[in-house]
């Protein structure tokens, strides 16, 4: 099955700045093969359902290791079986939308 | 790796009403063995990390099948070396700190 | 509008220990007026849609005084106009559907 | 206060596409003069809490207004007083980490 996922890891308790963080978690995510996309609040991931969540834990167990001993992570996931879409195709759809007149209410 | 988890199950293209939806997955978070807490916005599963994520793919494949052609799914997840810390913990980790004077700011 | 809203505050740079920030934000919320049931991954508050936010914004000033440099908060929040429907309502309209056979898919 | 918002907002019981209302809430948001930014799970969003609030608000109206019986949305929201953060310099703060060696854990 694959997955759309919005992925965002919060370290606690190692202080203010979590970009170093991030950025690990990022090249675990690139390195498990995986689609990403960084935003400024999270990073939106592509694959198959067992590859996105085995590359999830690796960040937990990554960020732990770096030395968080705390983690609260937020995930937004989707599935479809109607059709395939794809990270860009959802973005595509809705700029499409943008250029036609709004239904009216 | 233990973790705990707040899921919140939207199945998207079956209507208004979700409960019958949300009642399928109760299930198979019980049949899983996970200790579970359902409240007004979701439901606290607390387990092994991978029998957790096994039974929340389950939960997507079973919602599909009775007929939602599209998911979304927001999840919080905590994970902590630090120390074990259950989901009733938490709740009473506040309630406790609730009955102290507030710390100055 | 009515909003229902699971709300889980993150202060971060405090250390690891988080109860004290959420007991201080539960008694803003409480003093607001708003009806609220503490879980175990965050706090489900229903009110009066700007009530609602103004008493979040409240946490946050609050969290900040207490000496938190950076918050990251969760909300899932639901409005419908179809019908009312308050929080006890959702958990019981599951826990029925949970005695009913389900749906063959 | 400054608040930094990744905004997902999913109507309910209008069936499976949903993009138009999407499209129509980016205009909201831009309408009231805040800085967006669209990604493929949803919308980030800068700006002075109150403003920010008060379109989601006229988001949620919109959606009802455009047939939507039911809506619910997923929000995570920053704010830090240590420092001034634009949506930009949390891309960019990560990007130079992703530069640098990791450390070690």
């Amino acid at each position: 099955m694959k997955v759309l996922v919005d992925l965002c890891i919060v370290p606690i308790g190692v202080g203010v700045s979590l970009s170093g963080y991030v950025a690990a978690c990022e090249k675990v995510l690139s390195d498990a093969g995986l689609k990403t996309a960084l935003h400024s609040y999270g990073t939106n991931v592509e694959g198959e359902w067992d590859e996105v969540f085995a590359a999830i834990r690796k960040c937990h167990e990554l960020v732990h290791g770096m030395g968080a001993p705390r983690i609260t992570t937020t995930i937004k996931l989707g599935t479809r079986v109607d059709r395939e879409q794809g990270m860009e195709d959802k973005v595509r759809s809705v700029r499409e939308k943008m250029r036609e007149p709004l239904p009216s209410p």
